[in-house]
């Protein structure tokens, strides 16, 4: 007998319909003599209809009500999951994010969770009854007002409350199958995988697989959680996220997949006088507009005094940062800012891979060869990235696919210097 | 500069313009001195909408699970309510009903208020914010459980929150322009009332007036607050509703005006065995069942030891009390039992009503004039009611406003022994 988290996304409670689908397979759970918690998010798309009617009503919606708004969508879908589990016979008891005890700092729209205490949920347990938890939701310990944690923030509050329950496990439910080497609708090849470790899941997360939302893989790396992505269809096992990439060999790397990123944004300021500091107030700029800058690149080389600056942001954060820059425009003295969407992001992630430099190579040689024009590439421990053009970006992925041989479950390893 | 509560039914605010509407206002109260405390119910049907995805998630969902559910339709309009002041350059905050301080009785779905506890508003007003409080919620102060109110329970809300902060008035914004002499829609010629009594109006709302919810008027009695019913959509001064009816002088009975009801049915259970306190048991099933009583008739005469009886309650709460008596049909032994809804209530609500006799008979003439036949009629000190069919019920409503001369304002007084 296990303690089991289970998180639901908005696809799986899209309609009452599904919603009973869920309630059966909860109430399988608890049958099955487990203890059970679950977290759902709001139903299909109600959260964007909330931020519709709260946009309809104001351009800027104060943050602290657009949270109280937004707090009601998981408020209809985890009383409709419980209500659901009683109709099977089940007993279950649900609980908004402040009431199961989820604590967070007080950034209204992006809060973090800084600690569960989950004395209510326990005590439903106790009485051998399922929880039912609203996602995405706290309450701001310090100024005990509600709080949102901002997108992936159910995933977030799932792996939470595994942590603070010690939970067995905590399940994910997605519509896919689990985690994959690349996007199947882009590789139809791509091989589903049956274990990722965390820092690798964390690479795979920042560079844009969708499966896991980043925060959570990092929250349940830090307290040990073991995660289950797995689909809501059926029940055949998903892919265990957990433990940490073993050192690479001085031989091998071991190559997870391919990530990918339509999202990327690219503002350049051109002309910033090379005076003390600027180019650093350029970027705070950015980044008070909450900019979620990825990629800086300064050309200091540009003539007369003056210098370039190239920042990678996430396109949802775009237009903020363009609107601080240009408030603060005679200020900082520069002399052009352009900005454009559709920067694609491609990611080879796995161990060891900047170790070996026979990847690197091998990385930049598939993107040439498929006739992918790249100007900016990144590296870390567990990732290479490389820019391109939205449009060309699924050619890369299977490019790299291809090259690494992920296909295969025995691709995944790659021989140092292995020329490919 | 006065303390003003004011409470916005669902038609208000049911759409993001009508919320505009709503706020403009609000902040005009505010601007003009006032400190302002806005109570609001759900966007038009959502509640309606809620309960129907309840219903398709299960035939009877759990009280609990059910309270979860619903105080999300506040939530959403509390919030946008917040967002539209905010738009117009006003300062506004947000409140659930816990978090304004309501404190009610544990039971989901019929709660009722037992005192408000308005910290957190209070520290609004102080600095000069508008509090959005949410409507027809609170928090069971024994078991710490979200509440809802029942039917009217943002009415209820508005007042109570006006007792706490000793509100200088309770405005109750309506789609009508206050409390008339009859229902407009019936009686073309019914004239708007300045004033009411708290008895009288609570009398009114007893016997089906809709324009404010009983509860919410015995609340303002008993804690002394002024309510003024008015029209969201003009500013002229709607129906004050405060003080007591004046002891009727001897000779002359105010005449406030006709309620009536739709909404009634009657249960007729016969051949009840004449034992000890059977009839009591069989009634006290019907009340077990959450029915609303309203008059039970006993006919002790009928043949051999057996009677019958005849509950009227309201045809909300009839399915329940009928399921509840076949339940105990064996144990309470009666033979039959019968159930019709379509049963109409006319009431003339006034004081001295009881204590002049020319006015019943009056009462019973004017019935009998329009061809109205009535079985059952039954007195208060401020009221006289009768049963007829629902479909007969507008000829009688519109005999009884003509007979007692409502149009004109003079005829509100009723000489004793007119023999009108």
């Amino acid at each position: 007998m296990a303690l089991i988290v289970q998180k639901y996304g908005g696809s799986s409670v899209h309609d009452v319909e599904r919603i009973t689908r869920v309630a059966e397979q909860i109430v399988a759970t608890r049958k099955a003599g487990h203890d059970v918690v679950v977290v759902v998010s709001a139903m299909g798309d109600t959260t964007d209809k909330l931020l519709d009617l709260a946009r309809q009503a104001a351009p800027l919606p104060v943050p602290r009500e657009l949270d109280m708004l937004l707090t009601a969508g998981e408020r209809i879908s985890h009383a409709l999951v419980a209500i659901a589990i009683h109709a099977l016979g089940g007993q279950a008891c649900s609980f908004s994010g402040p009431q199961a005890g989820v604590l967070t700092t007080p950034a209204h729209g992006r809060a973090r969770i800084i600690d569960v205490v989950p004395h209510r949920v326990r005590q439903i347990l106790d009485r051998g009854q399922i929880a039912v938890v609203a996602g995405f939701q706290g309450l701001s310990r310090e100024t005990e007002e509600i709080t949102t944690l901002g997108r992936g923030g159910s995933d977030t509050t799932a792996v939470a409350l595994a942590a603070a329950l010690k939970a067995d496990v905590c399940e994910i439910y997605t519509d896919v199958d689990g985690v994959y080497t690349a996007d199947p609708r882009i590789v139809p090849a791509a091989r589903k995988l049956d274990a990722v470790p965390y820092d690798v899941m964390q690479e795979m997360a920042a560079a844009g697989t969708k499966v896991l939302a980043l925060r959570s893989v990092e929250y349940a790396r830090c307290h040990g959680v073991p995660l289950h992505v797995r689909s809501s269809f059926h029940r055949e096992p998903g892919t265990m996220v957990t433990g940490t990439a073993k050192a690479p060999s001085a031989e091998r790397a071991a190559i997870t997949g391919i990530a990918h990123d339509r999202s990327g944004a690219r503002l350049t300021v051109t002309g910033v006088p090379d005076r003390d500091g600027l180019a650093a107030r350029v970027l705070r700029s950015v980044v008070g507009a909450q900019g979620d800058v990825d990629i800086v690149v300064r050309n200091a080389s540009a003539a007369d005094g003056h210098s370039d600056l190239t920042i990678v942001l996430s396109g949802e954060s775009g237009p903020a940062a363009v609107a601080a820059l240009e408030e603060q425009r005679t200020d900082l003295g520069f002399a052009r800012l352009a900005y454009d969407e559709g920067v694609g992001k491609v990611s080879l992630v796995g161990s060891g891979i900047r170790t070996l430099p026979g990847v690197t190579a091998a990385f930049c040689a598939a993107l040439a060869a498929a006739g992918i024009g790249v100007d900016t590439m990144t590296t870390s421990e567990l990732r290479i990235s490389a820019l391109c053009g939205a449009a060309q970006l699924d050619d890369a992925v299977r490019a790299l696919h291809d090259t690494f041989g992920l296909a295969a479950p025995q691709g995944a390893l790659v021989g140092a210097g292995s020329g490919r």
